[in-house]
């Protein structure tokens, strides 16, 4: 049998999750991905509240849908980042407080333990999110960067958190012209949670593959994401690489796409994966007709 | 929502309309835009008999199908163009007349003027259609041109035809390497009505772009008409430039494939035009993830 | 009407044919190609028994089943091969003997003139197969070959076998670079039947297109069969050309994919060729603009 | 030994043919193609004046020059191409005449039945050339051509011209798609005589295969005649097809570049031929090794 | 004639100003344009003591070079870069200070104001040079950026540094696939200065273009600076547009490839551009046969 | 300092080495590979009589020649080849005698040894050549291969050898489509020694990449031997490969390309790898500007 279908909620945080639990389980999803903000699972109140996370599990229930995980990408990308006036509009009130910087990194981080509570009263055991970055900003080395502490910056996260894992998006390497398939085959062990995104290059010479300071969606750009399907992604392969290193988790469709309609957009999406994905075989071929011919 | 499909019914002339309009109903089409042959729309029946347009009215509803553009690709063509012997083929016999050149153009451009007023009779303000080109044969420019002249010819028309828009057609954008989606976001504001028509280069280092004086069809051709989603227009790129210019007319399939049935083609090209085309996002997803934050 | 659409069943050698037929006719295939291996259609029995033509018949029409080839592919490939100790795993014990390799390819030629007198009580007149090769290993010219020898080979089968075709199948055409088209067009009398595989190249720069001594399903090797529509095989060229030989023969289903479950796969190959494969056109779309216009 | 190399002096016909010829020998080149206009090859006055064929043999040699054929592109163009206003400019007065249509075409051939009478004089076998086109503006099939009279046009040319051969310039095949070194091959009984030129493609979306109506060295055009080398041509390719068929003629180069000037792209030419043309090898190499080992 | 080719001293400046002019005069360079660290253009000098900027003329003049521009960009990126510890390397003492950003930022404006000056005293308007960037870091647009401060911020410098003008440098442009020449025929009357330079694209499915916070010289980034010529930038098509627009100042190699020799490097450099580059043409070539022809 | 530049004379082995000698010291070449055919460097006589190898090396000193590797690719391709027919014809007499397989292989093998001992004798350490294999036939698995033979084969070798090292050919990987820059940094420590050769794909849709029994130098192949420079080996990368290993060893010729004169071909080569190889840099750029900014 191929692998779940879920719908990652957090582009939808907008509806209340009773009303998109009813579309999803209306188009056929599976099961969702809970994100942590809106109403969809609020960390807080499943900690305080007992009641809490059982309306949330009895809302999936009635729609037929399962959870394998949640999504805690905003508080976390405030746990590494040089945090700045950004910040602010992605961070519930109480953790962004006065906004310095020290204070900010110190709430994110302890929201971020209460949501893997949370997590675990749901009965889930996975935890999707961004963790910010310290050395992003370092991208382009002008002035000249230090190499050696960008190392030991990535040792140290390595020393520190052996239980992270990948939430594996492959939109975010086809505008790199990175191979996905590649790397899910070289980092096998680690990839714990897939979602499926998809991102187009529209590069003719006047857009930059870096997108030159222009918002998601600007016809402009060089790149964007786009509804799964209707990209650069090459799942096909992705899919392969997934059966061969054994993953038998979710395929979280996070649906993002600024010229399309997203209730045309996410059945549409679902659709693709159902046909694209495929249970591999048990069987070599011509060691069957070797067999078959004795 | 997405927008009407409908299809015209030029290449299907050798039908009756009551009979393709019953097969175009029954295929899910949303109308029809009618040709001006046949007996589809006959300009000079709807402008002498009051009943005719109601006529057509009544065929198209009866199969559940609108009309929002009349074609007069055949009569038009001969309004600017050099006329020669292969005109007499496309032209009625009274426009054709004695085929001296000069009454021939004097004819077709009445037999135009006609047709608006005969469109409106049917409550339709878009009449479709080639105008004929007086500098195509200069195609080459050899024995030199005089450039001058030809792009007085240009200015000539854009000052004295401001009300003419495009109908546009990707088809013939494919085979020259243009890009549609560019030049609909370019020309914003003069795309009156979209055809929905392919082509498909088949460059082998044997066939010529240029197709050689090969008829359509040949297989010793470098490219060819095929129906929707059959060859090289890139819909996805168009349809989503038509949804940022707002364009919500109808996308009419011109239908014409000399290498497939056409009873076969109809219907694959409406099903492939559903699942291609798609309504635009009201919503900015990290705009989205902002709001939802807080 | 477009074509047939036939299941070769080499690669489900290990089921009962009855088991086999059972699922082709649930998943709409308008036929069988049946192996000569496994009980599938099982030369010597036909031979020797009159009642087990009819048996085989009979399961076929129970399932709404046509056949119009059967597939002697192993026994076959030892007719003209240099045998070696691969080849046991191939044959029947009575065919293979003692091994000694003179007298194995006179078993296996015997044996294959059976294959045609059995197809003929089955009521079918295209067997087929591979004939193995004598100069298959001369691939690589070092120490240099001699090709005049080559040739002469070439000349005396052309001399010798006037009644060959071929059973065209592209996958073997994509990974070589070939124009499976071109091929078609060139040999058009002599395109018996048609296999539906597809090949599909994972080149990388680590991977050759040799596939380097690795087994298929390898995910190393730089090409390897997969279901068709998923690899690199021009179905949409293909078709065309077959509509322009007035080819109208089954296309026979090699169903081989060693990364996807095959009961997934048949029936998703089998839609894939029912929304690829068209019949061809009996308008030439511009003459009908023309005899409409008049 | 590699192909000589000659300049075609029609694109410097502004240039004295003694000033030209003083610059070609001081550049390195072998020869001369000479142009009949300007005052590089007179026809009239070659038949006129017992002594004029020997001023220009005269010239030649004083700059160590040979000639192997002469140009009469411009006359040439006007014996089968229907005749307009454009045709004045690049005819002699005697030969354009009153400019009535089918008295030029007459003058025309004329002039190149002496054309050919001059270059015997001057002891040359070969005349270039263009011949016009009488069915050039059919290139697109719309009104619809009748395909079989432009079939019998093409037969009726092969039958009375035998002696007609091809000047192969590569420069028209680049942006055609076309295969120069097939073409080669395929007409290689044919190949009377090559001219190396360039063209180069800038396709960019915005810009057309088919090059607009824009003139020649215009930005926006979608391909441009370049100095050789500078562009899409495979010569590599195309001189080791002229070796296969043993074309041993020279190499003319007919230089052609709207963007550079002409006194360094000729020198840059004759280096690039130079360096990219060489003979062919008398030796199989496995052979040798094969010949060496006993 | 085509433009002069000068060397940025920027990458040489571990060497005395006087050593490398005389290996630039030996190599053949037009001129140098000095960079004002090391020794080679000393801003502070040059506006305290009169004889500085003669004893610079003079090293040019002593080994036959022009100066056409000096380069500021190391105080230059400190005009408007975020100031962090990096900038510290790329300071004089006296201008980082004590490191704190608002006086390094302000120091770093005079010291450049100062450069405009010492650049007139030498006879020289042309000052090149980075100036750093405010919203760099803004790449990716998470947290969501806002977007309307970015292009205040353009307007901004828009509106108070009319004067400024591009220093074009290609090899920034190659790895982000935007076209140079189409750049330069968009901003022509902006090209004050250019830079060539050249950078190559690595991508294999495991390098990203990103170049993934690795050092330049590093193999595994996907894009690295190379030695004019041996990367991605089209140069032909550039400085045909440079012809186009009429830019005559310098082409000045900045010359930098971590993987390559220095002074195998420069005079390879310098032989490339002398045979990439040419003057435009005067000639429009079928007009030059169409005067020929009368 | 770039490589030394030698030439494998095994492709010249009609020629008598003393006039082959005059010639490469003549192009400019560094030194010569010298063959174990033909009189360049015979086995026995090396061993036999100590005149011998000083006569060698007298010929190469009086040309200036240097010898860094002897090539034994004849006798080496039967050490491990299946012995057929065609290993007569590389084989001097005595090490074929009565062509029994067993017998050629040991006196292939013994004379491979004889060839290491005289290789000392001439003061060189390495001997390039081929081993033969006894899997290249299994090259395409059908019959199905035993892999488990082919791994275990694999294995052997590597336990017996440990001395081997690779003579890294680019030409081999090219048609392969292998990235040989990437091979040469994943098997840095066994590139002993590097030969220059090149191929060329011509790939059209008519050729295969298998080449299709045809023999090198026929136009109908899809990839053949070419010259150094005149095919698809990217040397550029190969040779900052080479840089990044350390490799400092000859770049040796292998010169063979049935389309050329070889009289032309090889200074042409020897020119391309001259100004293509090129010694690596010491100095990081940036860092340069960072030291030179204090």
């Amino acid at each position: 049998m191929a692998r779940p279908v879920t719908l990652f909620t957090g582009q939808w945080a907008d509806l209340p999750v009773e009303e998109l639990a009813a579309k999803a389980g209306t188009w056929g999803f599976d099961g969702l991905e809970l994100a942590c903000w809106g109403d969809h699972f609020e960390v807080d109140k499943a900690l305080a509240d007992s009641g809490y996370v059982d309306s949330r599990r009895d809302i999936l229930e009635r729609n037929g849908l399962q959870v394998h995980a949640i999504g805690a990408h905003l508080v976390g990308q405030c746990v590494c980042d040089p945090i700045d006036e950004r910040h602010r509009a992605i961070l519930p009130p109480e953790v962004w407080g006065n906004g310095e910087p020290e204070g900010v990194l110190q709430r994110a981080a302890e929201r971020l333990k209460d949501t893997a509570r949370a997590a675990t009263l749901l009965g889930v055991d996975q935890v999707n999110g961004f963790t910010g970055s310290s050395v992003w900003h370092l991208l382009y080395s002008f002035p000249p960067n230090d190499f050696d502490e960008v190392e030991r910056g990535y040792q140290d996260f390595a020393d520190r958190r052996p239980e992270f894992g990948l939430n594996f998006d492959p939109s975010h390497f086809a505008h790199q012209f990175l191979d996905s398939a590649a790397f899910v085959e070289a980092f096998a062990d680690r990839i714990y949670h897939v979602h499926v995104k998809d991102s187009r290059k529209t590069l003719d010479g006047r857009k930059s593959i870096l997108a030159s300071h222009l918002d998601f969606g600007e016809a402009a750009r060089g790149w964007d994401f786009v509804s799964p399907g209707h990209g650069d992604v090459d799942f096909e392969s992705l899919f392969r690489a997934l059966n061969r290193i054994g993953y038998t988790g979710p395929l979280s469709i996070e649906w993002e796409d600024s010229g399309m309609d997203r209730d045309w957009g996410a059945p549409d999406a679902l659709a693709f994966v159902r046909r694209t994905d495929f249970a591999p075989s048990a069987i070599a071929f011509d060691a069957a007709m070797q067999r078959s011919g004795r």
